[in-house]
């Protein structure tokens, strides 16, 4: 497979209160690093593709420490750009049973919240690319970043490259002044791959359909590029246990995956961008088979339910035998 | 809201083995404080009510720090008086699954159970008290802190304020030659507002009775000052989940919270000072609103079932939440 | 009681990643001992009766640490012999969910897998003992081990001692050149108590039979030596939740246990060698108590699940609470 | 005594690496809360003095932990204002021998930096204080911040409240377009008591003077309010090795104190604000007690150096200690 | 060697605050046993002794894990009895620099303090030992102990077996009521070997005297059994860096060790107990040989300052090496 | 600079007991990567040279792990090769003051140990290559390493790569029937800068000679392509604190390091990589600057001592900061 990823976003450190304290008890913070779309190229790393990434980090230990561990994980950073001040940070408090986890943002003023016009340069970056990912995360953290995000969709359509987004809608952040329907649309334009829920379709395009046949056509109908849609159905029983399942759209069919039951989730945050590198990885590794596809990206982010951190770190066996129906974790020795 | 609350008990230290181990195994413990009359204290703290605390520590760096994670979270230790030479202590064994959490005493010789008639000066302690908390421990310790309850009573009495008592029955205490019938009824005659359990009931006062409208009945028979009785229902399925509920008495009617499922325990020491303290926040917030309070109170105690440490760290609003139904822990960013 | 156990096997080191973590991810690791016959002996102690075991550590701060711990558990290590280069040790990546526990082998040229006929003194390791267990990990792990164990086998039966052995199954060792039906049988022919299931029966001895009574009675016709079998059947739901339940045939009669439901399993490890050492310690403490045995080895494993480590740490009498039906586990203080 | 002491500054959140590890390295950060002010406050408060503390934090579970430590201590957190959106931070790594420590900045945009005029008010917050004290760092963040300190020093002075300045320079903040030679002056005009070193002197003042009877002599000059100028001396020999001593001027004297030689230091971050806190406490315990106050303050310094955290936690009769030459560290029972 | 020593005393929990932390900031507890006996036990069972304990502890988790941890280092702790309701312990924070640590005892009421006549069995405990090691803190805890000291020292007194004492002064213990010298000077009259210092020679018995020959030969005239008296002497440069030297005295000789320098102390606490058991070794396993006996004492001590808690877990050969000159601390391969 | 450096050699897990604990002690151990040509890769990555790095290891979750780690820090591990069963290890026991460090190894058997040939591509594996870098570690584990070492230098030779050897005496390696002195003198005479001690150059050579100049110019004579040997001179003062200094000699002449005093030791291991990087970076950077080069070596040494672990993470500009004198330690911010 001679695929090459590109995925463009934010990096952000995550600071964890540790074993389900709440930040008012700790003492200390687990220290990682996350980003809807480092995630997704972590996850796309581990599959054995080859992943790219692309953010703006500030020229310090801490911005250097973050791409070091996009490394580890196989990941190139070589494309990265060093500028600004800060790393954007967000607090994290895991929740358990009845008590929900919290995201504690401070990532105002970043160094991709504050990018300038020309600090990439697209042309370089895309060389070689075959694929690039982004997702609504970006357009929402300033005018800066949306500009930014419209310039690479622009140069990646300029070069044929398949494009995908995940929509990732988060209500606290648009606070620029933007409302994500004035924004999101004309970047849609350029994707051929969807993921989101029903919710956040309403508010981004004013689709409001709860019948999923007729939310797909509807999109599709707006958006002539677009191939796929995925979205993702989560029902939240309390913290630690979840239901999830999936349903992916073509222009002619549907697809869905069964719905898992996941119980003991020791993490969270992370499985939408699990599911989101799920799709990439089988849509492009075998045509013609959305059932695995969706089958896959459900699967992937049922597990990545059961790594701490937001970065997922499953291998393709290891998914395809939950997906094989091996949900028993019988110890492997 | 113009009340002031005063809670007067034993401040212990526990020392947990972490991570599920048992006291044989760890080689470290997590330092804690604790005492059902300063849990309570911390809670209505959290509830935005001015919350006091009375105990007596030994002047060193334990009872000092003690006091310290008081202040920490907003309750006030200006009452506080220093003497006898230690704090009392417990070292816990997390339970998980079907292994039984343990509670292992070392509170003998504690300064309060030492406590000395006159070290305390009731008059000015409760100056400016609108409400006074005490639970059925301090009663067991000693005879000394036998003695001061009543002494409190009797001064609190004397300057009409409202008074509260979570009976509390530890069968492991009560070592001091006196059989709790011998000491709580006289101390129970005192309080506005009591918190308890069938089998409680019947050891302290005799009164053994499943029908809890004609139990409630009997105990504001012998307790004429008595205005609201609340009673808490836990069903143990195993140490990691519980069921909880509640009922409130009054002389006129009853009032029933609904049923919580508690799954995924981190930590039930400590859920029904929650209980306590929603009690006495609800029934003094707004008037003739006893099922919002029992509704309240039992919430309360669900959720602190998520907090690590015996104090309750929940505000109002996330309380309620779970009240109006939203049980689901989505993540809140 | 007057028995004295003699337990012979490998010694591991057990470097587990902690809270969940993956080995990838972890920059520490828990380091604990293990040993399939080592937490027989552990246990064995725990019920107070009197455990001795026998392993060749070689003598540097590792081999004499692990001995160490076997003694800080009551554990007579007095018979061990100090030789070889290495201690085996394995990786240990703890699931969750349905993402799978894995062990990471590294075990192979271990001072007990190198050990040469003559460092063991076998009438001196066997003065005064009155019951010799072993399992099948041992002869799996190479030709000297499987030597050194028949030779064992044979001193013991000389001196009129019991014999129990646990088959243990492991497909991943095995790797000097033998099947287990080369080796297994002729060592098993000296066994009074056999402990083992279905498939892993099938593997040693080509026993075909999912019938247990008929399973039963053509191994006791394979083996006249035998006087007890005991099958146990565990069905994993999910890594941290599997049921478990137990049979006991003796060559006339059958016993079971009742099933149980595990959840919120804290270490699912050591677990086997728990039941191994509740059916030793239950059939020679009180004679013709076939389902006292079964019921008690039962419930040994399954509260074993709750202790992290592979060592049994419960007393006699937790144990039997569990038995009775104490499975709520309410704290006790 | 009946002071009241007023500390106005920023409250921020320090992140260390632990254990000397670099940035790069760790996989936690230990989470304490700082601030030059915040410090002072908090030893002052060690020594039994009334210390309030006035700054302005988010309103959410960061700013009120950071408020949470300082009650903790003992320090009043009652005039404290809610506002903006982020409390500033520091990632720390901890130097060792030749490898100094470093202090990655990540404050702009805090919620005081963004204070707006009459966020603060200044007659309310001001009532019963005896004394108020701030540093060079406050006018260094931001405009806002810097007008927000003159207001407070006009309000103060109407009020006859004796005002104190750490002038502190941080070469690396003063980012906002001006000089501190373009604030400082005017600042310094409403203080009585300067703390500072002859570099900074130079930087605000423009007084290049190594002679420091000339420098103090034409500090007085410029300052007419001025009473009391301390000057402490550093050397670094290396990251866990300094020397400390230091000078206090009056306009009529000088006063010395001996020179510490520091070893092993834990940390030496917060050591200038223990000396600042230490001459507050001094001067205004015992008039005419000069050489009693450098004493004690450079003692206070030294001995904090021993201290986890900004914070100094040491008391009074054991910073005396430390003054009468019980340098040994003998241990204490 | 045929030689079985008894030590005899109180075991104790030791919580130290990690990391050179204060009480007052940590939040966990590094758990530990002590007890000066037992300490010296330890040393003597890693120089390959017979060493035997004799303590009393409660029958609980934390007792049987104090005696555990006693069997881990090859103690044998089978003479140990069960009884009482308390561990001792003490709080500790570990000084550096020019911070002293401090030892926070809370003993009093411990198992061994409240230790009832008869409860040991001295002619068992006794049978087969060689040698009887007890010290001055057992008599100070309570009368109680000190009646079951003099027991000890009558019943070994009529089974010839040695006995020595480390004087070990704690002016905080001694609470009952009497003074050492009240005390102290009967008990010592059975012993063969005193360890002290000149200060503690003064409180005990009156000897005030700095010439170190002439108060040997006094002490000798005082105690006609006493064959060897070991002085320590011990400057305090600061917390982390000692200097410690020692003489021992005959009837007829001194001899003086070298002086060690002794920087970067890791752990002060149980030295003088790895020097005691240095003695106790060295005397009995070579005659004559004084001046190795010497050595090697200080150089136990010496090195045990390297090592976390309390107990001495060096060997004969890394002691010896310290002894002939290898200081360097060069990496061992 | 287009140099592009190869470092062939052991990649090791290092197994620390944490906070200079014992191995006897400790209950978890930091997981960590070294091996002496790794350190260097590492190093060499830092000053922002290209750095390559070849091993073979298993094709796990330690294999992969472990590679991982190295591209966390920028060196590319794309030649890397699985096979075999386990990657070496050794525990570690971290000295302090008079106590030396210990070095238990685990690493026989090990992947390296066991390559095959032809498993390794010299061909490939060389390509675009300018430095290849080697130690006396490889040929020491097995017949197998010094063979692939000798294939790789044949290799190397044909590509006229500039080749260097730190010398690296292990005593405790090389047990696999070989002296050095057989193995050694072959391999080196491929190489162009060796690295060593006068008693390695003894044990290798045979060259017994403790004056410098003529020990180089015997060593010169033997081995025709040499074109500079560095000798390090380290004296263990105790183990957290030593001496540095460096010698590096050319055919013509002799240039001296400044010797250091290196006090505080936080990590003595990989400090001789550092050296050996930091001579490879400086060579090759600026021609005609031996002493820039023995210093910056020397520089990177020593300061290496300050980080924990056995990777180089200084940069550059840090390590020219000690060279130009800037020992002091001084807080940057």
């Amino acid at each position: 497979m001679n695929s090459k990823i590109l995925c463009f976003g934010e990096l952000l450190v995550r600071l964890s209160a540790p074993n389900h304290l709440t930040l008012q008890q700790t003492h200390s913070l687990d220290l990682q690093f996350t980003g809807a779309e480092a995630n997704v190229a972590v996850a796309l790393a581990q599959f054995n593709l080859s992943a790219n990434y692309l953010t703006c980090v500030p020229d310090n230990e801490m911005g250097r420490m973050g791409l070091g561990m996009l490394r580890k994980y196989k990941v190139d950073t070589d494309s990265c750009v060093f500028g600004g001040e800060r790393l954007g940070l967000f607090y994290f408090e895991m929740g358990i049973g009845h008590r929900p986890s919290k995201v504690l943002y401070d990532r105002s003023y970043s160094s991709l919240a504050m990018i300038e016009k020309g600090q990439i340069d697209w042309g370089k970056v895309l060389e070689g690319i075959t694929w690039f990912h982004w997702s609504g995360i970006t357009p929402a953290i300033s005018q800066a970043a949306a500009d930014a995000t419209l310039e690479a969709l622009q140069a990646a359509k300029e070069r044929n490259i398949t494009i995908s987004c995940d929509l990732n809608y988060r209500a606290s952040l648009w606070k620029y002044g933007k409302h994500p329907s004035q924004i999101m649309p004309e970047l849609i334009r350029y994707c051929h791959l969807l993921v989101g829920d029903t919710e956040t379709i309403d508010t981004y395009f004013g689709i409001k359909e709860m019948n999923i046949h007729l939310l797909a056509s509807q999109t599709f109908d707006s958006f002539p590029n677009l191939q796929n849609i995925a979205l993702t159905f989560r029902k939240s029983i309390h913290a630690s246990h979840n239901t999830y399942r999936a349903t992916l759209c073509t222009r002619s069919n549907f697809f869905e995956s069964k719905e898992y039951d996941i119980v003991d989730i020791l993490d969270r945050l992370g499985t939408g961008d699990a599911f989101m590198a799920g799709l990439i990885y089988a849509l492009q590794k075998i045509e013609n088979t959305e059932q695995y596809a969706i089958d896959f990206a459900t699967a992937a982010a049922t597990l990545n339910h059961t790594i701490y951190g937001d970065f997922n770190l499953l291998k393709v066996n290891e998914i395809e035998a939950l997906m094989q129906g091996n949900t028993g974790g019988r110890v492997i020795r």
